[in-house]
């Protein structure tokens, strides 16, 4: 993982560590097993970029503190409980360098630790004493399985490009969107706002998506922690394939993808430095920074406080990564 | 399923419809197949008297019908979550003589369509606006889920009879003590009105479970839809076993059981034959009269309605139903 140096860290940098003990209580004796698995997951760290998402725009508005504190730890809750079911799903090992507990435990263990983190997740937002929330938590975790359930029946319309956009708002954009959106229901403003803040939340999720799916085709494998164009090669069509498809339409390899067919390894090597050497991977770039000139176009308009300046940080770092 | 004929179904028979319906919306546009297999769930029926508990027990507090249909609706919901996922774990292929989920799908399909029904039995949790429901809701998840978990490590203590008592209040009596304290709570009572119903409930779930465990033992197979003694037979201590175990401590087999280990089929028929044949099953069938007992003193002491009157011939039939 990256340190995170980036400004917009430091203004929630004393909330974190109450974020992070919420994260791991819980309201009755369990098994210690799921305490266990509970802190491996936690452990293995990550950005808690959605977290600081939530304090962030919360405190702009001026949210109460605690309210925030117990919103972002449910929200990260609620993460890491798809993630557990993401990789039994996907038969995945690693997770940010660390083994997944699908590998170490049996597939029953690894659902029901995932329910089990799912009901700490909402247990986290209905302390947040928001009955608006709850709703919009229940919401946002329906398109995120819903997401998993398309890709899994490998479902595609004929529209790449809006298949792309519902995939990734699925899996991305609806809890960035939760994220500030929540700040600011636990806020007291006005609808209008709060509606601002929920673009806001959407523009950098989608942003962020974006980017990691650049990265995928040009990021250092070493850091990115998966070979070059992963997904293309587990035939998911990201940004920069829809682009690369569009201006080359009468490829055959291209051909045979939108008709869903496999590519051999050699077809698939020659079609990924196809992509990587055209101007796809630019125009995938230039979308997410137009979401983030959006999203900064937002904060405009909210009142000035550091917060708004750390967001603003924020949305240039989504797009500026290099993990 | 037998047919419920019994007075305490002609209460809620207006209701229900409704419930059936909430079970079925949801508030926003999903994958087709995810629809489907809701009403392949819910087309399998049941008893519902999950629901029928929070309508009658709401309906004789006072509480609004509309949210009480709400609740009715999540709690089954959130019962028919649990019951993909342990079909799953279970590998189980029929529930209720239809093929489980499981059975028809890829595992992964199945952890995904569980947490989608999870997200919307939430979803109209929160939409009876009702914060405290929206956390007993959560924390009877977690206790769910634990004791799924603890049955799935076959964690024992050295108390047979409380590590049953742990297991049934996971399995059975923590969602009846919800359905039963979630109708108060929509009610404008005392707490101590609403703690006295949740032990209502309570008793209900644990007389409930106790005769599901005895009719294993002494049910009709074809009725109950399994072999006799099932749970035995997978190495699951009920309490006519914890009975048995007791006074006839000396036995081999007995010994062997309770030192995990397994017996051979003929060892497993002969104590099965012993168990049925002793005054285990009377011993069990007393406990479960006994807490009926109890729930009837409670129920005398709550304000006179044909609501009362039906909860009382509930209690009475859960302890008389032969399936």
């Amino acid at each position: 993982m990256e340190p995170l140096t980036a400004t917009f860290f430091d203004l929630v940098r004393n909330d974190m560590p109450e974020v992070e003990t919420r994260m791991r209580s819980h309201p009755g004796s369990y098994h210690p097993s799921l305490d266990m698995a509970v802190d491996h997951l936690l452990a293995s760290g990550g950005k808690r970029i959605r977290p600081t998402l939530v304090l962030l725009c919360g405190g702009m508005l001026g949210a109460d503190q605690n309210r925030l504190v117990t919103l972002a730890s449910a929200i990260e809750l609620l993460h890491t409980a798809t993630l557990v079911h993401d990789d039994l799903i996907d038969e995945a090992s690693l997770r940010r360098g660390i083994p997944t507990l699908n590998s170490q435990w049996t597939p029953g263990a690894t659902v029901l630790t995932g329910d089990y983190i799912f009901a700490r997740a909402a247990h986290l937002a209905a302390r947040t004493g928001s009955l608006s929330i709850m709703e919009r938590f229940a919401e946002t975790l329906m398109s995120i399985v819903n997401g998993e359930i398309t890709q899994l029946f490998g479902t595609r319309s004929d529209d790449l490009r809006r298949d792309y956009y519902d995939r990734i708002y699925a899996k991305t954009a609806s809890l960035f969107e939760l994220a500030a959106e929540g700040g600011a229901l636990l806020s007291d403003v006005d609808a209008a706002v709060a509606e601002d803040i929920k673009q806001f939340g959407y523009a950098i999720g989608v942003a962020f998506q974006i980017v990691d799916d650049v990265l995928d085709f040009v990021g250092d494998p070493a850091k990115v922690g998966k070979p070059v164009a992963s997904d293309l090669r587990q035939g998911l069509i990201t940004l920069p394939t829809v682009y690369y498809l569009e201006q080359d339409a009468d490829n055959p390899s291209v051909q045979r993808l939108i008709r869903n067919e496999r590519l051999d390894d050699g077809e698939m090597d020659q079609l990924v430095e196809a992509i990587r050497s055209s101007g796809a991977i630019k125009r995938a770039r230039e979308e997410a920074d137009s979401l983030i000139t959006e999203a900064e176009t937002i904060l405009a308009g909210m009142p000035p406080s550091p917060e708004r300046d750390a967001l603003s940080d924020l949305a240039k770092y989504v797009v500026q990564r290099t993990i």
